[in-house]
C-alpha cells in the first residue's frame, strides 16, 4: 500500500487531502514556497497519532515535514512534492501549570500568546516573545530556538525549556530532560533538539521553565538620532553602562519612514533613526533615567514615559514593521546577530552593501542583544539574484564580526547555502552525522538546514 | 612505536611519567580511584599540544582521560591502566575580556576563582560558582555542567557559555558557538559538549557569557527549624512567594551538628535544621524582610543581617560541610535534584532510607533549585555494598519525584550504573551513538558516563 493509503486506513478523518490544505502547507511567512505539492496533511490530535504517522513514513520512506502555524521566516516548515505534512496545531493543550515549581507542561500546537494569556492567571509567564507571538506556536518556537524582543533581559527559548518529549523518525517516543531546574545526567539532548528545525524528531510535548510576572512599573524611553550609526553607538553605550533594558529596539531611517507612512504619522526627519527602550521591575524608573542620560550624551533627542499605555503606543511603531515592509513589496527578512559592540560596524557594512548593490535595506534591530533584521524588498515571489548576492555579503560581514547567520529565525531552506561557511566543513559534516543518528533514513525534513549533496 | 614513545618524541618535556604524577591522576575528590596506573601525563600548554596528543592517541588507539584540577566528585577524570592523562592545568590564560559585550575568552585550565578575581577589575563576573570554585577549573566546570550556590538566581554553566573550541578524538579543532548573545545556526553543539564529561572531545577554549557585578547590598537571613521537613517546606514557600534569593542553603540536623563540632561552635538543638539565605541587588533589604516573614510563618527562628561580613561568617558554616564530612570518615557525596515543591517529599525519602538501612545521611541542599547533597559516610576507601544499595534507593526516589540522578556533579563512573534507569534504554543507546559520532574509536574517556557493554 502507498503511504497515503496506509495513513487513511490508520488515521481516517485526520488525513486531509483537500487541495487548499496542501497548497497552504507549501509556504510560510518567508514568502518562499516549496516545489510541488505535498501528499497529505495529517492533523495529529494525540502522541499516538504522531507515532502512527512516523511508523508509516518510516515503513514507506516518505519524507515528513512537521508544521505548526506556518509562521516561520526561513522556509523550514514548507512541504513539497510527495511529502507528508504532520500538523501539530490540534495538539494545543496545557497539561499542567505549577507556579510553585515555575514550570508548565504543554502540547506543541498552542500559540505563544494563548499560553501566556492562560499562564497570567497563575502569576507566571513564559519569557520567549518572538514578534510573531500572537500567531506562532510553542512547538515552532522550540523548533527554531526563537528569541524576541525581551530576550536580552529574559532569555531565549533555549533558556526556557526543561525537557521535550520527542517522537523519533521510527515512531518511538523519548522523554528528554526533566522537571528539576538542575540536571546533568548524560548528554543534553533537550538543548540539541531546540533549534533543530524538525530534523531530529517531532516535539510532541514540552516542559517549560516559567518566570513570575514582573512586579512594578514599566517605563519607556524613546530617542531620535541624526543617523543609524549614532543610534547603534548609543544602544551599545546603554549596555556598556550596566543597565539592563527589558526591550531595546532600534529602527533605521528607512524603517521609521515606512512605518510612519503606513500609520499616517508625520514623516520623521530625513535620515533620523530611533531607539525605543523599555525598563521594568522595581528599578524601572531609575534605570529609565540612567538610560535617558546615556542617550542624551550620544546626541539622542530623548523622552521618558512612565505611562504603560503610552509605552505600548510607542512600541506599536516598532511592531508595525512587518506590515510596513509588506506594503512596499515582497520582503526577505534577514536575521544576522553580532556582538553588541559590533553593531555600529554592522550598520556600516549594511550601508556599504546598500551602496554597492544600489539597494535600500530597511533595518530594525533587537539592539540589546545585537540581533539585526535587515529587510530586502522586491517585486514578485522569487528572490532576485542580486538580492541574494547582497544577502551573501551581509552574512559574510556578520560572521567576520564574530556573529552568526541567524539569531532567531533559523536556517530552513533559505540559508542552508551559507551554513558550512559559518560552521566550517568539518562541523557541518559532524552535524549531519548527528542528525543521521536520530533519522537514519533521512525522512525528517530532508533538505532543510543541511543542503542535500550535489 | 608505542604511544608513550611517540608522545615523548613529539612532546618532549611535556610528557610526565613520574610515579607520583601517575598515581595522583588515578583519583578525584570522590575518593574513588581507577584500577591500575595511567601510562603518562601530558601537560599540554597549547592547542597544538592537545592536537598532537590526540593524533597519537588515535593512531595507537590509546584511551585519553582529560583532566583539570581533579576536583570531580563522580570519578569522571580518574585515569587507569594504559590510559593517557591529558592535563589542561597549564592552559590557564584569559585571552580576552570584553565588558561591553559581557564576554571573556579563556583557556580551560584557569581556576574558577582566579578567573573571577581577574574579571572583578573589569566590573564583571562569571556566575557559575560550584562549592569547589577555589580549586576547580573552568574546563572542569564545563565538562560537568557545574552548578553551585548562586544558580537559582544566576544560572548554571549551561546558561553561561557562548562557545567552546573542541579538539576531536582525531586531533581536528572545531569552533562551536559564537560571540553573539543570540544564534541558532545549525545544531547547538556547544550545549551538547557542556556536561559531556570528556566523552566528546577536549575543550581547549571557551567563550564565556559574563554578568555585570551586582550593585547594592547583601542581606543574609538565617532561620532554625525544629526539623528538616519544616525547613524544606519553608524554603519551598520562599520560592512560591515570588522572591528570588541569590543563595538559599539548607542544612539538616546531622550536617549542622557535624559542622558546629568541627568549628568548635555550641551544639545546635537536637534535630534542628537551618536555612541560610542571601539576597542581593537593589531590592536586597526588601526581599530579606519578605523572606523573614515567610520563614517565621513556617516555624523558623529567624534573624536578618545587613552586614556583608557577618553574612560571610554565617555562610562559612555551610561552606565547611565538606571538611566536616571528611572529619567523620570517607564520604560519598550524592547529588540528586528534584522539582522545588518535591523537596519535603525527598527529605521524607531520605529519612525512610536512613531507617531502612540503619544509616545517618547528613544532607545539605541548594534549596532554591531543589538540588540535594546527601552524604554517605563509611570507613576505608571502597564504598560498601549496603551504601550503594541505599544510594540506589535514593536515586530511584529522585527520579520518581520528577528529578534526576545528578544536578551538578555528573555521572562519571560512580553513577553510570543508573544512567539507563533515568534515560530509558532507547535514549541511552541514542546517546551512545551520538558520542560515537564524535569518537568513533572510543578513545575519549571510555567507561565514563556510559557503562561498557557487559
Amino acid at each position: 500500500m502507498t503511504a497515503l493509503a496506509l495513513l487513511q486506513e490508520t488515521l481516517g478523518a485526520l488525513v486531509d487531502v483537500r487541495p487548499d490544505a496542501l497548497e497552504e502547507a507549501r509556504a510560510d511567512r518567508s514568502g518562499h514556497a516549496a516545489m510541488g505539492r505535498p501528499l497529505v496533511v495529517v492533523h495529529a490530535e494525540t502522541v499516538e497519532h504522531v507515532q502512527q504517522t512516523m511508523r508509516i513514513a518510516s515503513a514507506t520512506r516518505t519524507p515528513v515535514v512537521v508544521r505548526g502555524a506556518g509562521t516561520g521566516l526561513a522556509g523550514a516548515a514548507n512541504a513539497g512534492e510527495g511529502e507528508i505534512v504532520l500538523s501539530m496545531r490540534r495538539m494545543s493543550a496545557i497539561l499542567e501549570v505549577r507556579p510553585d515549581d515555575l514550570l508548565a507542561v504543554v502540547e506543541p500546537g498552542i500559540l505563544n500568546a494563548d499560553l501566556n494569556d492562560q499562564l497570567a492567571a497563575h502569576g507566571v509567564w513564559w519569557a520567549p516573545d518572538p514578534a510573531s507571538r500572537d500567531i506562532s506556536t510553542v512547538g515552532g518556537n522550540i523548533a527554531t530556538g526563537a528569541g524576541g524582543l525581551l530576550c536580552a533581559k529574559y532569555g531565549v527559548v533555549r533558556d526556557a525549556v526543561l525537557g521535550v518529549d520527542l517522537v523519533l523518525a521510527d515512531g518511538r517516543l523519548m522523554r528528554l530532560g526533566h522537571r528539576s531546574v538542575k540536571g546533568v545526567t548524560g548528554l543534553d539532548l533537550t538543548s540539541l533538539v531546540i533549534g533543530s528545525e524538525g530534523t531530529l524528531g517531532v516535539v510532541v510535548g514540552a516542559t517549560l521553565k516559567l518566570r513570575r510576572l514582573v512586579p512594578g512599573d514599566v517605563c519607556t524611553v524613546t530617542a531620535t538620532f541624526p543617523g543609524v550609526r549614532a543610534a547603534a553607538a548609543a544602544s551599545a553605550a546603554v549596555t556598556a553602562a550596566g543597565v539592563q533594558p527589558a526591550i531595546m529596539e532600534l529602527m533605521d531611517a528607512a524603517s521609521l519612514a515606512a512605518v510612519h507612512a503606513l500609520l499616517g504619522l508625520p514623516a520623521p526627519a530625513p535620515g533620523a533613526a530611533q531607539l525605543t527602550i523599555r525598563t521594568d521591575g522595581p528599578a524601572a524608573a531609575t534605570e529609565a533615567d540612567t538610560i535617558a542620560q546615556v542617550l542624551r550624551a550620544h546626541e539622542g533627542a530623548t523622552t521618558v514615559s512612565h505611562d504603560r499605555e503610552e509605552g505600548e503606543r510607542l512600541l506599536a511603531i516598532r511592531r508595525s514593521m512587518h506590515a510596513a515592509m509588506a506594503s512596499l513589496g515582497t520582503t526577505l527578512i534577514e536575521d544576522v546577530s553580532v556582538p553588541r559592540s559590533a553593531m555600529p560596524a554592522m550598520f556600516d557594512e549594511i550601508a556599504r552593501i546598500e551602496r554597492d548593490f544600489g539597494l535600500t535595506i530597511p533595518t530594525v534591530a533587537h539592539a540589546g542583544d545585537g540581533n539585526l533584521h535587515p529587510n530586502f524588498i522586491f517585486e514578485g515571489s522569487e528572490t532576485p539574484a542580486h538580492v541574494w548576492a547582497a544577502a551573501d555579503e551581509l552574512f559574510r560581514a556578520a560572521i567576520r564580526l564574530g556573529g552568526t547567520l541567524t539569531g532567531e529565525h533559523g536556517i530552513g531552506v533559505l540559508k542552508r547555502r551559507w551554513l558550512a561557511d559559518e560552521l566550517g566543513e568539518d562541523q557541518w559534516q559532524l552535524q549531519r552525522q548527528i542528525a543521521a543518528v536520530f533519522d537514519p533514513l533521512g525522512i525528517l525534513n530532508p533538505g532543510k538546514v543541511f543542503e542535500p549533496d550535489a
